[in-house]
């Protein structure tokens, strides 16, 4: 058996995958709050120095493996109008980032490298569902982002209460009307 | 002279002021990123037990100075109109948050006992406003909130690029709108 020529760029990726496995599983299996470095670099095989190098921290890290669970290949309910598809998506988003994972989430992206990245994955979800309708009036991503995306995200990070699936439904209504 | 009578809550009060007065000096000596609850306490007259018990860490002592400072009797611009005020107290507010000590405040914020503090502080400056204008057709506060405060600190939170301040300009048409 030949050993394939691997080229820096392939190792690099291989040992990312293995540290955000090793994340993953780390994850499922202990509370968020008691995951180390150390632990990390153990399960992935490297030295903790090596994740330190490429990410800085913890933080940084986990926001990282969080956002590449975040693909925005996952399709979201086709019900067969524009603005059933945007509840659908809205209502979900809702129900995630209010959940102690998605406010995690929202916590360590921010401390990532690239908290665009979540503006990004979102504007490709939305962009999806607009494509699906491309014969009738559509708002921009940009509108959809601040006027539904934004404040589910604002009242979950600095207000009392989260917004309620009724208020969501306005800001829809608003967001679809020209 | 007689010293006054004093109730362990003044007491209380004169420390936690102490403390406040300790960090806000100390932030105008040295970089944010230096200043360490040890030095604080010193400063303060207090052992750092007292500040980890109070605040559990720095990040949420240094957020309560913030927004023990961003009082909402700070009034924002009277220009004669409704859409106008909005107007002058979103710019100030989209270029305050936009800045290295926004920033800052806004991630100190959410590490603080009570992020809710920062909806009930616009809430209040915009009630504020809206109270110069009883005669007219008003919005209520949420939807300022939903429709100009959130998507300005969403974008500058989790977006490439801050809001422009055309967008904000439409984001206000559309939330004073009925």
């Amino acid at each position: 058996m030949t050993a394939p020529t691997l080229r820096p760029g392939g190792r690099s990726a291989r040992v990312q995958e293995s540290i955000h496995k090793a994340v993953r599983e780390l994850l499922e299996e202990q509370d968020r709050a008691s995951v180390t470095v150390p632990q990390i670099a153990a399960r992935a095989g490297v030295t903790p120095s090596t994740i330190y190098r490429r990410w800085g921290d913890l933080s940084a890290l986990l926001a990282d493996v969080v956002l590449a669970r975040m693909q925005p290949e996952t399709e979201s309910a086709n019900t067969g109008s524009l603005r059933g598809d945007v509840c659908a998506w809205a209502e979900q988003y809702l129900d995630e980032m209010s959940s102690a994972p998605g406010r995690h989430m929202l916590r360590d992206v921010q401390s990532s490298l690239k908290p665009s990245y979540c503006a990004t994955i979102i504007g490709g979800q939305l962009q999806a569902i607009l494509d699906r309708y491309p014969d009738q009036p559509r708002p921009s991503v940009d509108r959809l982002i601040n006027l539904v995306a934004a404040p589910i995200v604002f009242r979950i990070l600095f207000s009392e209460a989260p917004l309620q699936v009724e208020e969501l439904h306005q800001l829809i209504e608003i967001a679809l009307s020209q």
